[in-house]
């Protein structure tokens, strides 16, 4: 990484962003059914959102949110970071071709830590890429409360080449 | 647990099985968007289904599972493992609260290694209890094709008091 | 901890950092193999560290540290993180026999991600404690160079009771 | 894999094992350190054995051995698992160039869950490859105490290539 500038200076194009957002949130179908939406896409970090509602609630007696969304949500979080990162690495490929990436792009694993119930309206996902490497990336990752509260934290690898 | 027959000899009454069905599969409203059934029901081990349908699809290229299905799915299994071997030990209560008793499991953390990529029309899940303590429980899991191929494998710490 | 005042701000009394130093540096014999030292003793955060040696080579060719150092430290502080927030959590409880919960502190699962090639002559440890519970624990742990990068970082739950 | 024989089937050749072996107890010092020998080496799975001494100790109360023991023996394992599966894989290379790799073979990340204190004599260490990919390998360890009950279980990723 030494050749580019540093991630967190470099900035991704309205194409890329516009391509990821479009992959991230409607074609992989899955996240629309959580519906994840991403709120903010840097080279040194992402963010996302998910609204609370019926299906997503694990325990009835309590209307928490199902562990499995939050699993779900924070791997694709961690994706969503790699893909950012590798967008601001490759700014020479044009935006379809690095978007072309995203499909070679897979969790090798992950590892959720559920630290308080998720309970609210609205919750918020963090994920930041820890190491890009040429094949592999790692990266951690948080889901808020509303209030900012830490609820639960990941972290996960991922096949990037 | 050593005043209690062993585990696997152990029979789960009809009633209990079907409210722990009932709740897993209803009650738990993700469950049912994943579509995550209840194919066996043991003290020593739980299996599941999950058929594909197009909400599931991670990859839109490939046709695949979406990874989180995969976490959500082993994360539940866990649990419903749990719940099964609590059910054997305290069959001293009445079925009605050993099910109350699902409402104070949580995960504690999980781990999800994914092998293969998960393509096809039918999974299978399992997952079996490797210490059931009076506060945490830790299992094993793992997700295979209709195949009977290996496609991923989990772990995780429930608190179960 | 809504009776405590915040952790942050509690002071651990001489006697109790004496006590956990001496049972962590020295009766814990594993980690004095590994030379690992407290530097910082905080209720909100510990830090410690460990001196390459030539028994804690992992890559021979390299000057590698071993993995397992890593792994181990990182498991150590994480238990140590536990300790300095219930130190601070029982101050009404005398020093020694907080100490005695050392005794009953366990580990009940460990992440690592081994980031970058842990090469050089010192290594600092931290861990931070991200959830006291009355029977379970979250901590998140880092591994780092002397030069401040980070080179693997941890999760771990450890039961308290 | 599908043009190599079953892995389980190809047997390892003298020269191969034996320069293994003196790589992994003898230059992988921290290996010597914690006693950690190999019992067994076989393209579908490895064992290994550690005995109980005064340097391991991790709870002085209860003679118990120090987690880090075993998440480092567990994570040796997984690496030498990867490595008598590459050995097999290219039966094509002479046994040293086979060995070069051992250099290339780096922990991408760890999970260890401690389910039964670790108290006797002698220790047993068992790794087996669940995916052995071109970049990627993943692994499953067990950790047993001489009567054959499950202590601890793991799970790891290796870059390989």
């Amino acid at each position: 990484m030494s050749k580019n500038p540093p991630a967190a200076l470099t900035e991704l194009e309205p194409d890329f962003v516009a391509g990821l957002k479009a992959i991230f949130e409607q074609r992989i179908v899955f996240n629309s059914v959580l519906g994840l939406t991403i709120a903010s896409l840097r080279p040194d970090g992402v963010s996302g959102r998910i609204a609370m509602k019926p299906q997503l609630v694990g325990h009835y007696a309590y209307n928490r949110l199902h562990g499995g969304v939050i699993s779900a949500g924070l791997d694709a979080m961690g994706g969503l970071a790699c893909m950012a990162a590798i967008g601001a690495r490759h700014l020479d490929e044009p935006p379809a071709d690095r978007l072309q990436r995203f499909a070679k792009l897979g969790t090798i694993d992950l590892r959720v830590d559920y630290l308080r119930p998720a309970m609210g309206e609205q919750f918020e996902l963090r994920a930041e890429v820890l190491r890009l490497g040429s094949r592999v990336a790692s990266t951690r990752m948080e889901f808020l409360g509303a209030d900012g509260k830490l609820l639960s934290t990941g972290s996960a690898a991922y096949i990037v080449s």
